[in-house]
């Protein structure tokens, strides 16, 4: 057989090192690296993968990459065929459902266990969604298409731009809803920025992913998907959400807004949280529970109101003791245009950047504060330093997440690049919650919705 | 009378503006502002406060600061006189007792309410703080020493240094704790830097603050006090720890490690959080019950190791999407040593960066790799991004919080300034739980210490 059979993906100079031990693709190996020892299954690599490593899957469900050079001894202990496709069958038509169409940028949530090997197989297209998530008939009839495939990492203004239009495309052509599958790391960041590229839409546009792939027997993917298909299907929510799993055991998904949503816990199912608020729903097997009130409806009437823009020179300065003013000289050295600051207590950074401020404000250069604590208001009329910093030019913004600051003000730099007015004026000016007057007891640190005596602890304890 | 009995504080331009409306120290006002009505108390300004701003006490407590330029009218409705001395008792000495040092950095800790003018007058030495504060009396014999007068966002590597020395003497000097009050804003990444200055201490070496200073109904800091004191002086627990409200209605503090708290709300009292831990302690009217019993004893007879050193040239750096390179070319070009990234999902970048993590490498500039998720682990064997930064030479640092590495990234590269690889070892060896090999299912967001009925619920969801 030739190698791209045996050894999928496989090139020099791992190729060599996979057929000196005949450990071909699906192998069960025992492997002696100069970092340890490593038992499991060889994984095919994808065509874009790199050339230097082995995939084994581990027992654990995670995957691990060897490095060639560092393999001393491959025993080999065992094969399972592979079994490659996934059993497709028609997507069923019905009329009665809503049309809703899942946009692939990437990450994990199309993909599906293979039993016998342990392998994740993707799965995109409708019949191949419906062979492994046969709920989703039950919702809606599903269309798929893939936009781009992008670790969430690497996703940035470009990817953000092709998917706030195609979002407006997707409305123009009648969809009932939007999902948008998509890496974890970064997820809140495009809900984010959508929600600012795409105003006023009329469905609404939801975002889901996956914390473990669907290959684990503690994968979130298939009941994450259920529920996100859900909400765009039958949701009254018309705006940009993320939905993920909430935080108990696999009972329920929370419904979170794109504007105060941030990933806190790197390997958690529960990572999602809706930060200095409470969630906007619970989703549970599908059906909707509303916990707040106060959000833009469903409405076929409405035109949504795209403008697929960002300003690259937009940075995230997360402030540090002793930090040097070098460090915004050096942005402004290489041409930003806006910089968020996320300070220390109610906003503040050290006098020794003082300087620094003053030169960003006479360059014309848009400085706005945010928290560092992630949780509670900027005041920067409380201290000496506040209203420093404020004298410089620097622009509170509430409880604006730091990193959803930084997306509005690129967005708001490239739709108005000659009217810094309108870009301070749109900063200050609340979207979709991303400001909001004050914190409620429950949205410190955790909600613990749906469950009352906890409602009830918190709110006991939070005043 | 004079201005300075008058005005204490006050300099012109505002001193004409107060003088016009006979707006005296300690008028109640009510000033027509172009940013509004204010109504409130005229306070006294220190002498290191600006010129250009009234100070006034509003009702709520908090104070506000009027821009001479922006008064447009004043009426005065009354006052109260002053009472300037916070009455004095003598400290009382009782030779049974344990000696405890208090050292003095700034911040709120060490003040106090005038109830009569609702004013905050600084109490710090031991006969003030004993008018004040009555019960430390019984905690212990305590002794007073400012250090200097800083808002936290100011303090920087030459304050640490400062008190590292400080605290060196002071166990040499027979102390049985020590105290360190300090402004909140920045108190995580002192309690940090101690930790690594002040290596092997035999005593407690507590720091602690206030939230909501003393003429607030609710401040803390009265309570934070007599624990943070009552730990420095009978606690076992011999680390640098952070002794704050902790998340019930004043009932108990909270005892943090200094390596694993960070201030997570901007005004909450709770606002210090041990993430992916659990606190060491809880501490009730002076009280200490421990929830862990792994940490460093107080043993009189041990020698601390005391290295008061930083580098200047160390960066803390938030990744967010669509980072361009040049930030850390930046970072580089400006001649920073050590950079620490916080990463997304289990620590990435994108690949964009590759180019100047390799120029990182290639220079011998050291980088770190943490969370922004702050909660979680960074694991770069799971994914190709993950590979890829490692094979840059990006060092992955476990589940140890982005300040703490910055920190002690800082300190070992002034330790060892010729000795990459001695930096690079202590990097990566947990030093006071820095790192921990796994995180309890209390440790995720919230940790709701002492209520069985909660701590089951957790242990319930948080699997």
């Amino acid at each position: 057989m030739s190698d791209e059979q045996d050894y999928p993906g496989y090139r020099e100079p791992t190729l060599s090192v996979l057929k000196r031990f005949g450990a071909t693709v699906w192998s069960e190996i025992r492997a002696r690296t100069t970092r340890g020892e490593f038992e499991g299954l060889v994984l095919p690599r994808s065509e874009t993968a790199d050339e230097h490593h082995v995939s084994l899957k581990l027992a654990s469900g995670y995957n691990v990459g060897l490095r060639h050079d560092t393999i001393e001894d491959v025993v080999k202990l065992g094969f399972r065929r592979a079994e490659y496709a996934v059993p497709e069958e028609e997507f069923p038509y019905d009329p009665a459902k809503p049309r809703v169409i899942l946009l692939g940028t990437g990450g994990t949530i199309a993909s599906r266990l293979d039993y016998r090997t342990g392998a994740v197989i993707p799965a995109f297209s409708p019949g191949e969604l419906y062979g492994s998530v046969p709920e989703l008939a039950d919702v809606c009839n599903l269309e798929t298409e893939k936009l781009f495939g992008v670790f969430s990492e690497n996703i940035g203004a470009e990817h953000w731009r092709i998917l706030a239009e195609r979002c407006g495309r997707a409305i123009e052509e009648g969809y009932q809803g939007i999902v948008i599958g998509h890496g974890t790391d970064t997820m809140h960041h495009t809900a984010a920025a959508l929600t600012y590229m795409v105003r006023d839409t009329p469905i609404p546009i939801v975002l889901v992913g996956s914390q473990r792939s669907s290959d684990r027997p503690s994968s979130d993917a298939a009941q994450n998907l259920i529920n996100a298909t859900s909400v765009a299907a039958h949701g009254d929510v018309a705006e940009v959400l993320v939905c993920m799993f909430g935080p108990t055991s696999e009972r329920y998904n929370l419904l979170h807004r794109g504007t105060r949503v941030r990933k806190m816990h790197s390997s958690f199912r529960s990572t999602f949280r809706t930060l200095g608020d409470v969630p906007l729903a619970m989703v549970e097997k599908g059906k909707i529970e509303l916990i707040q009130r106060d959000f833009l409806k469903r409405d076929p009437e409405r035109r949504p109101d795209v403008h697929a823009c960002f300003e690259d020179r937009t940075t995230l300065l997360y402030y540090y003791p002793n930090m040097n003013a070098d460090v915004i000289h050096g942005l402004l050295d290489h041409g930003y245009r806006g910089i968020v600051l996320a300070g220390t207590g109610l906003g503040h950074v050290n006098s020794a950047a003082f300087p620094a401020l003053e030169r960003a404000r006479d360059e014309g250069v848009q400085v706005y504060m945010t928290l560092q604590t992630l949780w509670g208001f900027v005041q920067m009329y409380v201290y000496e330093t506040g209203r420093e910093i404020l004298e410089r030019g620097v622009v509170p913004l509430g409880n604006m997440l730091p990193e959803v600051a930084y997306v509005k003000l690129g967005w708001a730099l490239a739709r108005w690049p000659d009217d810094p007015e309108q870009v301070r004026a749109f900063m200050t000016t609340p979207v979709h919650h991303d400001m909001t007057p004050r914190e409620p007891v429950e949205g410190y640190l955790v909600f613990q919705g749906g469950v009352p005596e906890v409602q009830e602890f918190l709110r006991t304890i939070w005043m």
